[in-house]
């Protein structure tokens, strides 16, 4: 509340009835004064948290609920210094970055080309004569496009080029590059640049273009932890080219915080609003019921509301993991990188489709009002589907999963030792043996789903034989079975998401009724999900057409359980009415009063006769007569 | 082109950096500008087509790309005059309301009341004395909220409220109300009116809000064609209430058109996107292929091709059914009319949902640019998903669908005879015996959709029965067995969608080709809501799960033999640039040109430097020296 009281934090117009240039201008304000409290928070002993609040946390999508321009600057300038710059590098630099002297953001994306990075064209060609590299954009399509606070906000950017040196091409590097003058924030000389224009959401991101033609840099503007140029233009490689993963999958180990963090506040507004909301008669001459009551409404609400701590629960334990295993890489242990890898890419896609798919349910679920910018669902909306496609494209993330999987396939058929995340696939190979057994209970149904990624595996692994051996090419074989491929790296994503949140459910330490009522939401999210996929259950698993039967049922007994704590549970996420800042799920109920108040912040409702009547409408009419 | 090519028309900076104001000032001069043109041709004896194409089709939302406010006066004021007033009323206000002297908007839906017309609170007492009416909005959730044009725009509006006369309610029925004075626009006495604020999409409806406190209308306003009040407030019933269901049944229908319109936009840009974009290797060494050549891709891209047809096909079949119907109605024959009613409600549901997520996923198949304003697509989704709640809320209408199911399944069961739709019901009852056959082909993909449809309509009828015995009331019971019901519901409409295909592609009398490659799209849709529905196909239906694995096979064929058509097809859609509006999806395949073309449009990239750097920037990277 230190941030969410300040009235230089608050907007007299909400933003969303300002000009595209208005709101990037009062999105500069705003996250500079943010960022000077931050800073002065910092200096007197606060700890790092409020920047990682203030960066990707709730609070500061509640103060710049259309983005921040200074983002990258700390999530992944700052960080790409650290990570990738020599102690020199560090030196030079960081006290500046961290004292934002200068602002940076991080350039990678071109027009022509995103989750493929190898695909980059945008060269850095190393004159050893005059040790520097000379940056070029050599096509429209390698303009850099994208990238955060580039447009008008950023001065210097971490610019990631394919590095040309004594003829050679060595792949892509990162290079430091000014862009603006620090005193008079005019572009330098053969640096082209701009924003993209307005998007879906997060239109105060100032996202921006940018084009190089024969810029100049020194030498030790390329970050040279890892690989690095020498004096004369010798190449030196990175002694491992692994390391540079770490960066991708701590965002993506983050991307599943901040879903969870969305969603539930897309599931508290929707359900507050569903207890709130009468409509209709339930039966003949009674009072209108809350529309919670509605079964129909409670299978919109309640899945997701399972849903929200499936998201919670994986994300703790991929966080768990990912520094177990970075602290192994730390000692040389490179092992559990691959599965590591294989986990982030398949619960990055699961998780952020799973959560815009959800944000859009359960804002339909709101009817009419959810489509008003006040009730804030459509600004989650904006920003949860956007993770669909950046740091990689879900598809591409399934099928790099996929390809981990086939390869797991092969070494459980061949007896090898399998990393506990796969160890189910074991069992898959002596699945017929097993007598068939079903009761409606967790560990069925977490059974059935390994059943069933296990089966699209084996199945998929099949399927591509069949095709080579029928003289299709490898590539050709496995383009020809990615639709399936993409499905079971899914699959296997859904068996590690209700294990782990059955887990960690198991492992808490809470009263038995708040244990139960998790639990409840646990059962919940298995039998939606595979009621959802019944076929696949039917194909893949002991359970049989009577189980889906008997299923239904239960599906629709956990709903009834849930629905008289719904309320109690998303209270308990306790997300103050600042943060959720809509007119539909504030805590006290106030749905149509808020409406109210805010529609009467719209500029047109300041004034009783809009001028476009004299101007355009009086003559219009009059002209007809 | 006479209207995409007049400058008036067009936007000098693209609407979407416009402040909230600016965007509605500009479309009510574009609209003004609009309809004097229209005018003026229909003056000049060109046909009233012209004016549903403005309203309603492609070229209504490529000028007004964020709505018109003055379309519910075309829509909804002057239709409801006609449908609903005497020839005494259609004589007093249609030629004022035709010539535009006055502008109308339909209000009905409140704050607290959409779908649930009955709910509706605001109301309208009879003074026999003054012989007025008064009208009045009691609660705050009384007040009328969202009719299009009813914030600044209109001066009048149709006004639905309850009607009170000799201390006696009567339901809803119709009123004309003065709005604003005709001269100075000003608000009259007693209306509480002003707009109800930014949205997910359509900002330039200008969308209101109305409030009445003690607002006297002459008895004549109200529209009397069907129920009447006479001087002494006698209150006269409408001699049928079933006509009323019309209007609602005509927009519906017409609904269908605009989301085969909308999804062929969409569609358009997404697969000549495809075929431009190139990413990744898919063989080492290999040039880029266009994304297009991914299966995931086109497994994406493909579906949504085929529902175009699917949806453009089952509007014209159910225009048809309307008509006949209605020319029967006229004749005093009612039998048809519970079938088209129960039609209409799960196709719109079911029609308006796959578009926007076929728009959604066209969307992500577009990756990042998919993101951009500059791609259309987004505000294609902000129109689309609007339709799933207005016009009858999608769960709403599947469920009274249901109700007509069940009903008809009970005649069934009774060997009554079973109108033509739900004539599939009898085949169910002796399905059992009938030996198990299934070959992929259409005729056996039809049937296993009535199979499924008529199997999920016994289910529901048995669970509603046991539940009924276990004492539960019918109410009850219904609700407990909602969430099948609306899948039940859904069923049924993807059996009558395949079939009017099917039917429609055999009908036409086209070349050889095009027949062969409407078949493959109308069987990829067969096969594609199989599979996504596979676990009711098991259970339901002969297929079997050696059948699954088939079909897959089938689709994955269907996908490549579509693959080398799919530009031609969309080309075949005849959509101009000026009315895709998309950089992604012009004929000429520019994209990355456009893109460019449009980020420059943006205000911001009209100066070196903007003033925020001056204003807080600078201070803020000074401060911290």
């Amino acid at each position: 509340l230190y941030f969410l009281s300040d009235p230089e934090l608050m907007d007299s117009i909400p933003q969303a009835y300002l000009s595209h240039k208005e709101k990037y201008e009062q999105a500069v304000r705003k996250a500079c004064w943010l960022f000077k409290k931050v800073t002065l928070l910092r200096d007197k002993g606060g700890d790092l948290e409020i920047f990682r609040q203030t960066l990707s946390g709730m609070l500061g999508s509640a103060i710049l609920k259309d983005g921040n321009p200074l983002t990258l600057h700390y999530v992944m300038f700052l960080p790409t210094i650290v990570g990738q710059g020599t102690v020199e590098q560090q030196a030079e630099w960081m006290g500046r970055a961290w004292n934002c002297d200068i602002i940076g953001t991080y350039a990678q994306t071109e027009l022509g080309h995103g989750t493929f990075i190898r695909g980059l064209e945008t060269t850095a060609h190393y004159d050893s004569k005059a040790q520097e590299f000379v940056l070029n954009s050599p096509t429209l399509t390698s303009y850099k496009w994208w990238p955060g606070g580039l447009g008008q906000t950023a001065n210097y950017a971490i610019v990631v080029a394919q590095l040309h040196t004594k003829g050679v091409c060595h792949g892509i590097h990162p290079f430091i590059v000014q862009l603006r003058d620090e005193e008079t924030h005019k572009p330098l000389s053969g640096i082209k640049i701009g924003e993209i224009g307005t998007k879906l959401g997060m239109n105060a991101t100032n996202n921006g273009y940018l084009g190089f033609d024969n810029v100049r840099i020194p030498r030790e503007h390329m970050l040279m932890k890892n690989a690095q140029v020498l004096e004369d233009g010798t190449y030196v490689k990175s002694p491992s080219d692994k390391l540079t993963y770490g960066t991708m999958m701590f965002v993506r180990v983050i991307l599943l915080h901040d879903m969870a963090g969305y969603l539930s506040k897309a599931t508290t507004i929707a359900i507050r609003y569903s207890a709130v909301r009468r409509q209709s008669e339930m039966k003949p001459g009674e009072p209108e019921p809350q529309i919670m009551d509605y079964m129909t409404q409670q299978y919109k609400l309640f899945p997701n509301l399972a849903t929200c701590f499936a998201l919670r629960f994986n994300a703790n334990w991929l966080w768990n993991m990912y520094n177990s295993v970075t602290a192994e890489l730390e000692e040389g242990d490179l092992d559990r990188l691959p599965e590591l890898h294989a986990l982030s890419c398949c619960l990055k896609a699961v998780c952020t489709a799973d959560a815009a798919h959800g944000v859009e349910i359960l804002r339909l679920a709101c009817g009419g009002h959810g489509y008003m910018t006040s009730s804030s669902l459509p600004s989650i909306y904006g920003l949860v589907t956007a993770a669909s496609t950046y740091e990689g494209e879900n598809t591409v993330m399934l099928l790099q999963t996929a390809r981990y999987l086939v390869k797991a396939w092969q070494q459980a058929v061949g007896g090898m030792v399998l990393t506990p995340t796969v160890a189910y696939l074991k069992d898959a190979l002596t699945q017929s043996n097993t007598p068939r057994h079903w009761e409606n209970s967790l560990p069925c149904i977490i059974k059935a789903f390994q059943q069933v990624a296990a089966g699209k595996i084996k199945m998929c692994s099949e399927n591509m034989d069949r095709r080579i051996q029928g003289g299709f090419s490898p590539e050709d074989a496995w383009n020809m079975t990615s639709i399936e491929l993409a499905q079971c790296a899914e699959a296997h994503a859904r068996a590690i998401i209700i294990d782990k949140f059955a887990e960690s459910v198991a492992e808490l330490t809470v009263s038995a009724v708040l244990k139960t009522v998790l639990t409840q939401l646990c059962e919940l999210y298995g039998v939606y999900w595979l009621l959802q996929r019944a076929g696949d259950f039917l194909m893949y698993s002991h359970v049989s057409a009577r189980d889906i039967t008997g299923l239904q049922q239960w599906m629709e007994q956990l709903l009834s359980q849930i629905r008289p704590n719904a309320v109690g549970i998303v209270d308990g996420f306790d997300i103050c009415d600042e943060i959720l800042s809509s007119a539909l799920g504030s805590y006290d109920g106030r749905v149509y009063e808020r409406l109210f108040e805010e529609a009467a912040k719209s500029p047109l409702n300041k004034e009783p006769v809009n001028i476009s009547f004299q101007k355009y409408l009086k003559p219009f009419l009059k002209s007809n007569l």
